[in-house]
């Protein structure tokens, strides 16, 4: 139990168990560099108003700097007897310095200091996000232009639909990243916002200059409402959001690599490095990485659904609910982080097994549609076509044969209108080629794709760099 | 059990229980408008393309016409002998014109028309929830104005904290409601893009022009991957996460609303209309409208679960638990539509007690903080202020009297730098006309603030009716 | 707008919004049955303890007899312009037998009365669903049995591990089934008890007979404190979370139905009545119902969260955030007992595909243990046993060869130990036939098992049956 | 990177990012103890059984023992190039006791071996927590006789309904308590049950005794289906929803406690040592204890929302997703023993100021129901006494006084029941004690409730003893 720096009113010390209760110093921690950036930025306005004097603010400024070395090199313990990181600071100051180090909270209050602390380091961890996404898009469009020619099942309800190129199938996976780090692009704007002189709740009395610490802080904007600064954590929220889409794709992607690693699939090998063995079975290679990204969703859901419950009724303005907004905050950050790395060094690695998808590409009567097409060109309403092509499939699979088995009289008695010629059409190679339409699978289509996102992918990147804060 | 338009390859029909729980048309009914409206764009397309003739198409389009009115007046029941809305409409259709019907169908399937047919949706439900938000907006706005002056006490942990106006309370939700709408403005975007021409999954190899689809329909954007197009479900969860915070703002303001209705804290009384009465006790007078809006927001939050677990993953690209995304959407947009419009209505019914917060406001030594700053000017460091006033607020609690009752030699027992002059910042109105800092609560920030959220808002119903669609 | 019971102390009448806004009728209707049914329960007790004469209590009775026939066959609408059914059924009664139907609500409160439908209307789905669990648990169990020597790959991580029955794969989920309904009959016994008598929160004053009315309905217990009785709602989330725990074994089951219909893995065919067509593509047969099984799963999880999320820091006792407590429940009650009748139709409808299963569980390496536990026997440690078996396999992988298609001299190079009595060991049947551990996968454990839950099975059923409620 | 003990098989050495995002070392060391003593009993009756030699199971249980004690000490390093605890404890012992430690394996597999790893865990965990529960129950119900006399306004909506008795509300949190400590004592059941022999998936050709086992280490019961065994995470999901179902009741309690705390409502005075201050504000003393207690809710839930969506459509049997079942389960089982056990150490601390409250109840007219009741006895039916008492509350409440200040004229113009003996009902004191109804608040019930609950906090004391397993 330490003495607390507000412990002037209390009669009775903070019961301990109530201190490891209440205490988030061993999550809020790793914010210290934030902290004490934000502190010095803090200093520097306040002496530049005239709040404190240069002197005072000179030997502030360089006290904090010696913690945040001793803190870089693991020489300051910052342990649960501490109440946070922004007491544990300060209290170090007041050690270094003495009493002039109690003038560095002049003008503010832990709820802006706290919202400060974690705006900055979500700033860092979107833009890490937005870069990380950028490579996966970058990987992902790499992989589709070197499987351009690749023809494999399309699948709906899992059953064979109509052949697609895989390149088709990797890009509509850029799509869906595209999508994810455009709202985190988004959400990141509503981020970096500074809400430092917000005080506790009102504002303050002082004379101060926000406009100064957001220009030292490299932030563009100033929070307009100070109860609404020490009260909103919708940015930490929508970053949850936003993730949990994002990990949601990555498990789309992560079940189609452990359903394509089956040994009944084998569409994808995933090279050693990504796969472990089993304790029992020394046959064992098992997609682990896959499972654990499909696996890790589930916490990124969890996070974000304890965050929204969290505030959910909650009077304004600061309550110290919000204390249990970092965790969920800070483990979605990294899980996002640590499985964007992991899906970037494992793209590469696939390799997949053109033969089978090709091969595979063919079963099921995945060419009906082709027939239905054939006919409706030749005048027969759609709907009819369907119903054609549905009792000719019925037939052939009676019969364990394919179309190109049935003869042109076969054909006929389920439609007049066809011909020899259909078996033109009858091609997985046609069938890809002529889906021209604007998104659709033929090579052409897929190749302006690729282009168009190389270019936007740039563009974007161009964005994620100006919006890389420059802090003076 | 009707015979189904697939059934084609079919030997046994389906089971009616099976038809029962495959069933969707008791909720997709309700898409009937934009599904016939996305049917017409797509058959006039069909034939300025060549792929029905003129006269085809000219049925068709007088028949969905009709179809449309017959389902307006109620004369065309949708009911769960149907599949789902396209079928049911296909079917009247093909009953009223005959085969040529069947042509409709041509280069689409079912999951890009489902695909249009929620955007088409969602558009109208965003649209509408972004004009029900800024007048939100601008009747808080109103009501600030309104109550410029009144003081109240500023909470935090739900003690006294600092004094604020009123006013300053009301704008913080003014900014969490214009960050509302910023992220709905944006989701609107990714939902305003035509899938339709994607077909089943793989685009079609009909030479359709789908940038003509969308002109007709007023998307100004186009799908870019036809896998992606049929299987992301992104727009609807973006919807729902957006719509959680949503109503997590207004379950704050809900919560503050009740709280403020309780004999205890009497700052506020909600007129007759917006309350109801108890069943067995006669003289209760229930805040049900805000409790109810808290309680909304749990099957809010709800929906947006269901969604991200239903497309965790699935594979690409439809699959049949994607029938499930539409109730928790349609839900969630009938809440947040319903009670933002009540919440708009009985804004203007709040009738504050502007004296009981004003009486509030000086109790609870809320003035604290005046205190310490008034030292923290006469060049004591803050840290130590703080520690002082403590002190003084201890002594004054078990004396059971407020600073002012204190004599100047009293004071001077605690620091000798305090004097007369402290009673001069000793009052609420001093306190608040302070707090002078950007986004403070002095009424001359406030003003500003409100004259700045003022032009806002013109600037983003703008935007708003710029967003709107023409259709053609 | 309506007349309100409750209108004495209000001025103004509800706003028509609001009135919609708050209104409950559109699904609590569904519980007029057991209102009435608890109505004249209560009303028999009033008149027994002397509260009400005999003569007033059998107009009421007769009266809501009179309007139970009336809403069974349609002929009183319930409908937006009445607040809930239980003012509705009042109302109808003061309309038919005069201002003696307001002495009904006499004792008791709307409070109560809710609490006390809600836990009727419960007490039937808990029935009904542990009814067709153990229906669920009969048919795994019969179709267990029919296919008792049917061999498959027993997957971890989806790749193929060592074989299994047939049968013991779906025993499996008999015990996850099990779990649920124990879990669903210890629910049941903390649903099943009268709230009846709490009134709006704190007992009434005149004095009434609860355990008569607990009789006369059927409960065994009665609740202990009056504003627990009144504000709990542990059985609708305990339900909630039981059925939660229900889906997603279901939606594991589902998810094997999907993956064994694949082309690709082809273990099962899913009888026509339980699959639907597509729309563009005429081959399609997709395994709906399995995929809307894993995809209800979600709104089940929803609404788990939401009843969560909806309780959390009410105060006690009655808030009215608790009306939105029924929707979540009464969708998780219709998803639950449709989903297992559907299972339950399905389950007879599968054809496993032994032939392809087997030959599947050979593949793989699958007696890759096997080779292991061999060495072991010879006294090989079976960390150094599975090293050995591990480059066994990737000199056969390499080869592309299998263990048996090895020489003896071939195998000693990896291990001295390894001889010719090795193949002895190497097929399927040995593998599983030689699992007879407790619980493990050998024809005689298999069956074993299922007598055991055969007599289990029946137990449970005569546990149900006593469970149901007697009604006087 | 270290070399695995499943490399067999593998030409390439795991890539080190990926043993990062795969490891689980830095949550499942915890589990050290309960693996140790696991592999014990195993290695026991392996050597029981004749697959060990006695020699061989006394080197390797001595081994063990050693082991045990050097992470006891912390002089066992276990970090993140070890995969997980079973591979570091392995690892360990072979490196002490060399290849005969390899030997231990035999019979069970990593899947078996954290199944019952986790159920040893979830034992104490349940234990404790059903252990602190009864101590919540017994305090409360202490708090509820020291305070029996006082009376407090019962509140729906949070507006004055009724009077009750404090000790009558305390009383509610106990049956909510009890509940919670039932469903725990039914989920510790489930989770009894010993895995260990079900191998990887399907059993072990070895001839051991899982009865010996299951003694050894207080198994009353043994999984019966191996695949299940491997697969099965009820146990923690369900944990999780007690917890959550837990955490829910505490907040509802927090939330009271917050709100009583207040200026407004000044109910309860929480001590120093339960509180915190402000960095800013010299006079705040803030419930911190209850804040969190409500925020930490919110951590639970999400917990049991990760969990569920981590299993949902996961086919059979061990998948690595299931890896991440630990976290949360941990974090939950850490968050409700801390949680409650604050909780038990503030209770004695909460000084209520029965005055205050016995004033507010008086306030609000919450003597209505009172009126109402003595009309029903004079022969009014209730739904008339209703309005009328309604329409006295309104003419009262305009000349803002209250029913004792009427005259017998004055009320006899709202109905000519009324008389001079009503007033000897308008007591609070009368209020209460006339409310004897079962479960009702009277003095007399309360005491009753009292004397019930401590005896049945007793017997389930000594259920708890009894459920505490005896290792042998």
């Amino acid at each position: 139990m330490s003495e607390k720096m507000w412990q002037g009113r209390f009669e009775q010390p903070t019961d301990s168990l109530v201190e490891e209760f209440t205490s988030s110093i061993h999550f809020d921690r790793r914010l210290y560099r934030y902290d004490i950036q934000g502190s010095i930025a803090h200093c520097r306005m306040l002496a530049e108003c005239g709040i404190l004097t240069h002197e005072e603010a000179s030997q502030i400024v360089q006290g904090l700097g010696e913690i945040l070395r001793e803190i870089d090199r693991g020489e300051l313990a910052l342990d649960a007897t501490q109440e946070d990181i922004h007491m544990a600071v300060e209290q170090r100051l007041m050690q270094k310095i003495g009493e002039v180090g109690g003038k560095l909270h002049t003008a503010r209050s832990r709820n802006d200091q706290i919202a400060l602390d974690t705006r900055l380091f979500m700033r860092d961890v979107v833009l890490e996000c937005r870069r990380l996404l950028l490579e996966t898009v970058r990987l992902l469009t790499e992989l589709a232009e070197k499987n351009l020619h690749v023809i494999m099942p399309g699948f709906t309800h899992l059953q064979h639909a109509q052949p697609v190129l895989l390149a088709h199938h990797l890009m509509a996976y850029v799509e869906m990243f595209l999508r994810d780090e455009e709202r985190l692009a988004q959400c990141y704007d509503r981020i970096n916002v500074l809400p430092l002189g917000s005080a506790a709740l009102a504002g303050t009395t002082f004379p101060i200059d926000m406009e100064m610490t957001a220009r030292a802080l490299g932030f563009p904007r100033i929070t307009r409402n100070s109860m609404d600064a020490v009260s909103d954590r919708d940015y930490l929220i929508e970053f949850c959001a936003a993730s949990a889409m994002l990990m949601m794709h990555i498990s789309r992607f992560a079940e189609e690599l452990v359903l394509w690693s089956t040994e009944e699939f084998a569409f994808v090998d995933i090279s050693d490095a990504f796969c472990t063995g089993s304790s029992i079975m020394p046959q064992k290679k098992n997609p682990d990485v896959p499972e654990l990204m499909r696996g890790k969703t589930a916490r990124v859901y969890g996070n974000l659904m304890a965050l929204l419950t969290l505030v959910k009724s909650l009077p304004l303005t600061y309550n110290r609910d919000l204390q249990e907004d970092k965790e969920p905050a800070f483990d979605t950050a990294d899980t996002v982080r640590l499985t964007l790395a992991v899906l970037n060094k494992m793209l590469p690695e696939l390799r997949f097994q053109g033969d089978r998808m090709e091969a595979a590409a063919a079963k099921g009567y995945a060419l009906a549609t082709e027939v239905a097409d054939y006919l409706v060109r030749k005048g027969v309403p759609f709907r009819k076509a369907h119903h054609v092509v549905g009792q000719l499939v019925h037939h052939c699979e009676k019969l364990g044969k394919d179309f190109t088995d049935c003869t042109v009289e076969e054909l006929k008695k389920f439609h007049k209108a066809l011909d020899a010629d259909l078996f033109g059409v009858l091609t997985l190679q046609s069938a890809v080629q002529r889906r021209m339409s604007h998104g659709g699978t033929s090579p052409q289509r897929v190749r302006e794709a690729i282009g168009a996102v190389r270019i936007e992918t740039t563009q974007r990147l161009e964005r994620v760099n100006a919006d890389t804060p420059r802090l003076s």
